[in-house]
């Protein structure tokens, strides 16, 4: 059974930590592509068309999953991340459509 | 007569440096504080609700400026700054109402 890592509730994610998490193009291009499905991804670094270590992407997914924009789900040794599509339309309508597009 | 400041054309704009530019409390404070004004507003720090050095604000005003989210006009010792409403709005269409909201 999957556990979800901590993460902050709808109405404490903040608007400069968002910003700052979308702020970089890898996180944006991940985003991007997570924003494309309706079930949670695999974590792993060959889902993603990135040029990066697999160290620096967990990186990443820390800095997103602490922002309040994905969740990550952990499974025995695999994790799955999830964008928080409802969360993030909720405290700032329109910026995922605005940043991802 | 008012000059402008060095800026990006509307096409150069890009949106990591946006977000960047925008991921930050002060700037984010005193882009609130433009965008109420439909006419360039003075870039003196008497000017707006932060508690930071005039020194540190002509920093964030270059920020913006360079990013592209801002225009900074300068008469003599003057210096007025106006927000690219309609620049971002072509390049990042909902940007500027998701995040300034």
């Amino acid at each position: 059974m999957a556990r979800t890592l901590p993460q902050p509730a709808r109405e404490a994610i903040e608007i400069v930590t968002v910003l700052q998490a979308l702020a970089d193009p890898v996180r944006l291009e991940v985003l991007r592509q997570l924003a494309k499905e309706s079930e949670p991804r695999s974590c792993s670094l060959e889902e993603y068309d990135v040029d990066i270590t697999a160290a620096t992407l967990s990186h990443h997914w820390r800095v997103l999953r602490e922002a309040g924009l994905t969740t990550t789900f952990v499974e025995g040794r695999r994790r799955w991340v999830e964008l928080r599509r409802e969360d993030i339309q909720a405290r700032f309508p329109g910026l995922l459509d605005a940043v991802l597009a």
